[in-house]
């Protein structure tokens, strides 16, 4: 970090910070400019109180943090990219994940119609809500067991593994009993129990990116996780909140490279979220891949029209076929072995 | 709601919509104009239907909300303020709340002599946090229970109301032994779970916007807590999330006369997460009575060099003691009782 | 548009908008609901006014608008996407452009060591700034004329049609008698005098979207250039303002299919703004036209490092050729071909 | 400027930067931390090179720019806040300044009636656009120098000093024949062609706030007139663009405290444009006032039903009256003189 001091600080201004820096366990490096003077702080010592209290100080202008706060979701604790195995299926490096299904979980029969179809494609990972958030407090809150329930039964009969949504810290033990691979969404990115609690469990994460997170907050999300000592976390890049109305979100496509420099997780792309429109899942799934995402969620749904929820972003069986033939023929101009 | 037809929907395209909307319970008034159908739904139906799955069937182009989704939260329902009393203490119509208080307990010694201070001030409001969300797994959490005891007795020994964040839906039931008020963090707007369990309880709810959180989210989150029963809600803006960087957040002031059309709910104004420095609290207050708010939660702190967290953000005793004097000033301009 | 009157809208009230609506040469379809009243506005009138105006009527509580407003740029007017050949090069439809070169125009030598390695590639269109608009007015301003002197005895010598900046009215004439593409930059995408200006010549505008401009807004700027007779113009995403800050600007990759579907005009992506980190290009480059955008333009220099305006989001040549090769193999998946 | 080493960068690497550094003018003081080294910049030097070029340098991670890079309009260069004279009447310091009038000149009729109730109210600067910027070239564009001539003449009956848009550099020269003071609108924030075009003249500048702009960007587009020798420059703040729908933009209220710790210049509040929706007029103004504006500027017009632009955010004369009447009360508490 370092501190910039105000230009009409005073000798002893610059003292007090000093001290109170090296007090807080690291060394004070002052730099004299012709009119600011600059505090580099380096070493280990206590981070929070240097970004959150030294500003009170008379003659500091601003603390400006440089380096980045994660840890363990960084490319310094591991320097190539996680690699990790999910019932068999290979993740993350070489591997395009594709995980496809409905917004939620309705009926067994419209489950394992949507399942007969990624099975046809060679899909291996199902989707689907049994605990929906929703706006709206009077909109379909989800099937609830009853949704996992069926998400697990026609995995079994399917060989499909089950991704769903976890909302409440007293849910994560029940869902972790059906589930492969656990979501927390993007309203709970920052949901810090939350995370804590399935941080304990043994299960793949996948973590949706918030609506206005940063990248170091997304991060350090996937940290609260890690820290708890589950590291099987599988970012998702879902769309971020702006200005633009056609779109429900904005896809920030550049969160692929930019997670990859600084990150040794997996990062995938949920099109259907970010554009709130089958009419550009397509496009947007190629550009995912072409930036070089590790993997794509979609939603797909037999009968769109009849959804329960999120039908207008569902892409249908056919256009789900469409969507695959064209990700496999940029899967092999990148070189990447779709599962 | 409105349908908007594409320009080449065919009749075919047109009855098929109309059809639907009356399935789902509306009645649907086509308008044919020069190059657009529009069709008009109107009655009771399934809103959810219309708003998420018609965009998928042939020829429609968009479908546009024109009408409020929230119901108790809305003048309709209500046509005056809410106006209600937290022991003995008045919220609302003339009334103008300040709650204060450090980010985070730290010690009895610090809440204490903060607490004095806001009784010298004739506040009624304690604010503290007990428990912390932290965008950092390594960052203070917080005292937990033992900081629920500090603000218990400490309000007990001064007359004082206990605001205090809750985060978990199995902590709902100890915070609300301690607290006068419960507190949704902004990161938590969107968590329906923990606004359904505190919305099943009897203690009012200070409900912070989420950090890019339109009007209409904010008051369907209102709407989750009162659908529960509990219509003791209050809201609070506290900064959105956009491009700026000198301040941490934006502070929307145009949320308080928005908010006052749509919604009879009191709606208070946080300036210290707003804007994240504390040289620009006291501006941001007199904006917030200025405009019509009811009322604000400032951070304070009797030495803010020594905050475990967010110290740069709150104000000490003696600036508190300012804000609170240009405050009284502008109260008695508008016509204001503080409490 | 549709006009949706309050809930406690009197008869009056209605009547009267109803009255003005027709005045101002639409028709006027009231439908009345369980609680509002909406009006349809049909047929060909004073939109401005409605937009408005109207909203000042007692009762009206809201004016949505639902068609789009543009119309030589819409999909309405050509259905087709449009084609167009810039001195014998094919611009749209199954043709990929390629626009490169420097940030800003510094010397002969170095014009012409970037041309030459364009021409290795394959390129056609040099782009090069003699008119910079610079954050600072102390930061190198460009050559001016100078500068477009050097780009155009390049361009001759190699064959290389030449794309650059015009930042003001009065240097429309000059800059159009050097260059065979007038840029309008970001800052200018609502500079609505210089829009008129180059619409009034003959020659093809590449024109960049604003920081914070919607599509709308977007498609607007072109109805300008296009509403004085000049339709060759070829429209840019670099990328839109947004909270986050590791990369410079936020490419809206979605900004490429709602564009194909609501207008005509070839769109193209220039990843070296969007992101401002050389690091970043080629995967945004990659995902630009594996999600169906008409091209490129990226900033190349000889040598980064002594670049006099954004060195550090230009590719050097080495990189150039990689993203080139890269771009072809994706290229043959799309059935485009560049040039 | 501070510039962050990456974790592995090597000796070899730190040693070109550091010589660089020097070439270019500045002193680097290197600072070797656990992981990272980090070089202070200081002295005087090429800025741009720093900030843009050695980015591409090996092993270097970021550049971190930590001091402010505008001077003329920095409280360095003047400590205390700007005041000066237009005509008589006093801009900045304890003086709050009121621009009224109409969007548009429509008529000499429609003026002068606007023009006698500023009268009434005691304000001395009448704003009238006679050159608009319109998002659609279909959309009135104003009566250009017939509008001027109409501003001037009532002006000079009344005296009152006229306040109206330029939009060209062309015009420049024009506009300011009759003008007291020249706008700058939003969307021209950033061009600087006719920044510096109106920093020649001798007319002080009201320069508003870009939709999307920085703070920085802001005081640079201010620096860019007062570098030409204009120093007269009074900022407006006038809503930016984020997520929020139901207000045309998003008044960013702490502008005014930031700003005023910046800059020497006065700032004013543009509520109109801000909210676009008269009425949110009052409270927005209010809080402008109460957080340390120096004034407003805000559309009145007779009728503003037949308001040919922006009716729905013009006040009617008599809710113009009401405002000033609750702008003087707050004055009072706040030791302004209104003019």
């Amino acid at each position: 970090m370092i501190i910039l001091m105000e230009e009409n600080a005073s000798e002893e201004d610059i003292k007090r910070v000093i001290q109170k820096v090296k007090e807080v366990g690291f060394k004070a490096h002052p730099d004299t400019g012709d009119k600011h003077t600059i505090i580099g702080v380096v070493g280990e010592g206590d981070r929070d109180y240097i970004l959150h209290n030294i500003g009170t100080f008379p003659g500091v202008e601003r603390v400006v943090e440089i380096t980045q706060p994660f840890k363990l979701a960084s490319r310094t604790f591991r320097p190539e990219p996680s690699y990790f195995d999910i019932g068999g299926i290979k993740i993350g490096k070489d591997h395009f994940l594709v995980i496809a299904g409905p917004c939620a979980v309705e009926s067994r029969e419209q489950v394992f119609q949507t399942a007969k179809s990624l099975k046809q494609e060679g899909i291996h990972f199902l989707r689907g809500g049994a605990y929906k958030p929703r706006t709206s407090p009077y909109s379909f809150q989800g099937l609830k067991e009853d949704g996992l329930k069926i998400l697990k039964e026609v995995g079994e009969e399917l060989d499909l593994k089950i991704v769903t949504e976890v909302m409440d810290t007293k849910e994560v033990e029940l869902v972790a009993k059906y589930a492969d691979v656990l979501q927390i969404g993007a309203r709970n990115m920052q949901n810090f129990s939350l995370l804590k609690e399935v941080g304990r469990t043994n299960k793949p994460v996948l973590l949706k990116r918030g609506l206005s997170a940063t990248y170091k907050e997304f991060l350090m999300a996937a940290e609260y996780i890690m820290s708890e000592g589950n590291y099987q976390v599988i970012l998702c890049e879902r769309g971020i909140r702006t200005f633009t109305d056609e779109t429900r979100n904005t896809l920030d496509i550049s969160a692929i490279p930019v997670i990859k420099r600084y990150s040794h997780l997996p990062i995938i792309v949920d099109p259907s979220h970010a554009c709130g429109n089958w009419r550009y899942i397509i496009p947007l799934s190629k550009a995912a891949i072409a930036a070089g995402a590790d993997g794509l969620i979609v939603e797909v749904h037999p009968n769109p029209q009849n959804a329960l929820s999120d039908g207008e972003q569902s892409l249908n069986l056919q256009h789900f076929s469409d969507l695959m033939k064209q990700i496999r023929a940029l899967a092999e101009v990148e070189h990447k072995i779709i599962n």
